[in-house]
């Protein structure tokens, strides 16, 4: 389904995500807005999205459309949901509570339907007992892995320091983490039944300065 | 030389500009342990690329390689700074001094070659004048445009309250900034003169979510 990727885990390519996200998005909107129906046309155009490209992305999950029709607003938005596991609430967890872990506890971007951040995790005696400023409470690593149990955590987020990734990413992926984003500046390989997903907030930096450089010539 | 896209602004296709970032690494990496040539077989296996990208990707933009040889590592690594305009040091300011901007003010994916972070910015009198751990001053935001054009600001990053992005989008680019990054849970429209990035973390939590779940099917 995803294209072979030497640099990225086997699974769903994560443009066809982004992008299926983004319909998600403009489906809750057009429910929002008592819309029933709409044409991949309609989408496009309303969304500054690509036609084609959602029918090509959809098309490769399953028959989505009515002919002549187009799409069912609230069923497709119910199917979409179904097929990136967005029908229930993941709970997430947080290792590190420093700015960052702090910054994305407490983001709208990560208290949205279908996420719900149950815990951080820190090493600091001074931080842990308290909470971060809506109401994630926050413990002791070394406690993580009978949280996560408890919490029926599945996504790890890694915001400590670069020398500690490692070994928290191990910490989690033995405590039956099944998937982990990780913010901190060292990149963790892949491991054993776990998806560990990289973000490189380098790389959106030099991409714009790439953009500038381009734009200049 | 990028894809149309309907959903990115013109310019280098992102997943170009990560691998060639990744390329980067690889060639300082190299360099480190005195390496002088590299094929791209050489490059593919030790880090975990694909050898016909590499090729394609640098073929977008010139003559790199020396058939039989491969790649001169300084040559190339040169080369490749000066094509993504890492050959200068660009200015980062950051709009939003609360965890999440100082966590990127004080994060080591900030404080790269080619890149600086100038100051930060904040309408609360209780921070401005202030520093964020590493040092980097907040100031006033109503300064923004001056202090832009003092420190020669090239890229601008948003990590203000949804509510306040479009408007300090707009502040930013009057200033002159020439490339927004946007962090805020709002996304903000092209804007005349200035690239804007929007990065919506929630996209990578529900890009987990659809891995975890085509896993299981």
């Amino acid at each position: 389904m995803a294209e072979k990727s030497w640099d990225r885990p086997a699974g769903v390519a994560e443009p066809t995500s982004e992008r299926l996200s983004l319909v998600l998005r403009a489906l809750r909107t057009l429910e929002g807005q008592g819309v029933h129906t709409v044409s991949s046309y309609q989408l496009a155009e309303r969304f500054g999205m690509n036609p084609a490209q959602i029918r090509k992305d959809l098309a490769q999950f399953g028959e989505f459309g009515v002919r002549g029709v187009g799409y069912h607003v609230a069923d497709l938005k119910l199917k979409l949901k179904q097929l990136m596991g967005l029908e229930r609430t993941r709970v997430v967890v947080i290792a590190g509570a420093g700015n960052l872990g702090q910054a994305l506890a407490d983001s709208r971007n990560f208290n949205v339907e279908g996420f719900k951040v149950g815990a951080l995790f820190d090493v600091d005696g001074r931080k842990v007992g308290g909470r971060s400023r809506t109401g994630v409470p926050i413990l002791e690593l070394s406690t993580l892995a009978q949280n996560v149990a408890t919490l029926k955590a599945e996504i790890g987020v890694i915001a400590v320091p670069a020398e500690a990734a490692l070994a928290v990413a191990r910490l989690l992926a033995g405590a039956g983490v099944p998937a982990i984003l990780n913010f901190a500046p060292a990149s963790v390989p892949p491991l054993e039944g776990t998806f560990v997903r990289n973000v490189d907030l380098t790389f959106f930096l030099e991409n714009l300065s790439f953009q500038l450089a381009v734009r200049k010539r």
